[in-house]
């Protein structure tokens, strides 16, 4: 079997700008470009685009801006989780053997279409995802005693990791007060307590076996687990459990042969504070009902293992960016290279993504 | 390496009703599973939706709205081309070890947002792909001294093909008369020299090697090629040669170890006249210059060999169906299944869709 290692990234400043999607696509390309040695547009095989962007042809033309011209392009749509979706197909052309090497650039705008559950009419009018995190809130709440101040803990957290961060939307630090003293947008969730749609791309360079040398520090692929349980909110096994996140890390660890102790470090998909404490739980980081405390430790030690570039809370979440941001930043920390941001003695990462109250969800493994 | 064979398929008649495109999602995959014998919708790992349509996460809800709970879903867009984008990279992941069973979906509605090249402000006005067609044509003309009753004849020959086709949007024959006093379009190109956007959609299920042979008579993919030259009309050799085209026949020839005049039966992506005559002459069924003596031959002994279920022009072009639908007919061709359609001792298929005057194409070449 073909072994895949990532081996370039590149990123834009996630913002509030107002900015083409194919602007966006191609500062991110053009950063990687800029930060991979070695690398000859030619022997690119395939780019794919990761976005909720409605315009069509994206990867064609991404490839023509910026002088690629690949066997394989296409856009991967998948709501959040579009960046490691984009991710695994890149991943299976090469162990298949009809790449080498794979571009994938993720991005989307502050105002892209992703962002309400516009299919469900189940919902009512409560089609945007805050409604989800306040259903997985409550309940967290009533069968953990999970506090808002917990829950200001992440944010909290997360900001101040993203200040280290030069890609990141956010760069203010907010105590557990500020948190608590944003404003309510839900009964049970601050506006501090969501991260935030915007603008901005990231991108990643993957490359099969026989390719991957001629590069500098390549980042291996070591599992892969995806699942999806539904649309809706039906199939959840209760309130308090990303069921399809836990399905996608026991497939990962096992592909892997990695244990969850084994990871150095971590991009969990933080849509909102909620999310982490649940994802930390049902990853295996903590057990069910413990996953506040870790991350209480975590802030008090000022240990960036969780969500070192500032989680989708803290570096902002544009939808088709924020899987590939995850894997860019993974393999930044496992190559050593992230600056401020680095976490010490870092050898296997891992990272969650996943789409719409984790109705799917993706987990991938990383060895340097 | 994993083999990878197509086991099943389904089709909704193409038409222009007006059609949310979940349902006719679903449409697809019932025709599928009541085809299909011997299926289990718990072992299906993968579900990929080929389409244009604006709306996001279709795989989830199809999934969710079928019973289907797979490990990978995500919507795979890339124009016209974005069936055989999907069943490639439906392929991979088999072939990579991640699924064993993965369904296709492709589906468009009739006023899809794929149908007009809205990137290219160097069109000018002339966005819609008939400009290029008629590029196309006026250079064929001049250079080879194709004529306009050339053209009809592949109109003609498709719809007469068309109408044994049980999911065709066409239901009528017409003569080659018909077709030239049919109203011009462009200078070039007559109405019934032009496919018709339309509302279909159209579904394939794909196994690998060791569960395929529970299904009945699998049809083995043999050779892929894909080529992406640009997003514009700007990188191609010539105005009378597809490049992306004869590059990714290239491909997959060489990957299947087969010959071109092996090839017993053949859809290509007829989205207007010109375009079936010139793919005609570059994947190598006939010499550049001799693709109009080769259609006309077809016609003249009703050979069904090219185009079998009517084409483009003849069955409907809802853009993510098509390359659904060109995979699914060859199959029910190779495994002789395809009634009153049905071409005589056919071994060998093979499958010719691109997008945007050709600036990509995909190759795929099949056996039983």
């Amino acid at each position: 079997m073909n072994k895949v290692a990532v081996v370039g990234y590149g990123n834009t400043k996630f913002s509030n700008e107002d900015k083409p999607i194919e602007s966006l696509l191609v500062s991110a390309t053009k950063s990687l470009f800029d930060q991979t040695k070695n690398i000859d547009k030619n022997d690119i095989d395939a780019v794919l685009v990761s976005t909720n962007d409605n315009a069509k042809y994206l990867s064609a033309i991404l490839s023509e801006l910026t002088g690629i011209s690949p066997k394989i392009s296409h856009t991967v749509e998948n709501l959040c989780s579009s960046g490691t979706n984009s991710i695994v197909s890149a991943y299976s052309y090469l162990v298949a053997g009809l790449a080498d090497i794979a571009l994938v650039v993720g991005a989307d705008r502050y105002d892209c279409h992703g962002q309400i559950l516009e299919w469900d009419s189940a919902r009512g009018e409560f089609k945007h995802p805050i409604f989800w995190a306040s259903m997985f809130t409550k309940a967290h709440k009533r069968e953990f005693g999970t506090t808002e101040e917990d829950l200001a803990v992440v944010s909290a957290k997360n900001h101040t990791n993203a200040k280290l961060n030069p890609h990141a939307y956010s760069d203010k630090t907010y105590s557990i007060d500020d948190v608590l003293q944003s404003k309510f947008v839900t009964d049970d969730l601050h506006l501090l307590d969501c991260s935030r749609p915007c603008s901005g791309a990231s991108s990643v360079l993957l490359a099969s076996e026989n390719v991957a040398k001629k590069f500098e520090q390549p980042v291996w692929i070591k599992g892969i687990g995806q699942k999806t349980t539904s649309a809706s909110l039906t199939k959840n096994e209760s309130l308090t459990t990303m069921t399809s996140t836990k399905i996608a890390a026991r497939q990962a660890f096992d592909m892997a042969k990695i244990q969850v102790n084994d990871v150095d470090v971590a991009e969990l998909h933080d849509a909102f504070t909620i999310c982490e404490i649940m994802a930390l739980e049902d990853l295996g980081f903590a057990k069910k009902g413990e996953g506040v405390s870790y991350v209480r430790e975590l802030y008090g030690t000022q240990d960036k293992k969780i969500n070192p570039r500032g989680g989708l809370i803290g570096a902002g979440h544009p939808l088709g960016a924020t899987g590939v941001a995850q894997v860019a930043e993974i393999t930044q920390q496992l190559q050593n290279k992230a600056e401020k941001r680095q976490v010490k003695n870092v050898n296997v990462g891992l990272v969650h993504n996943m789409s719409a109250a984790a109705t799917s969800s993706n987990v991938l493994l990383f060895q340097s």
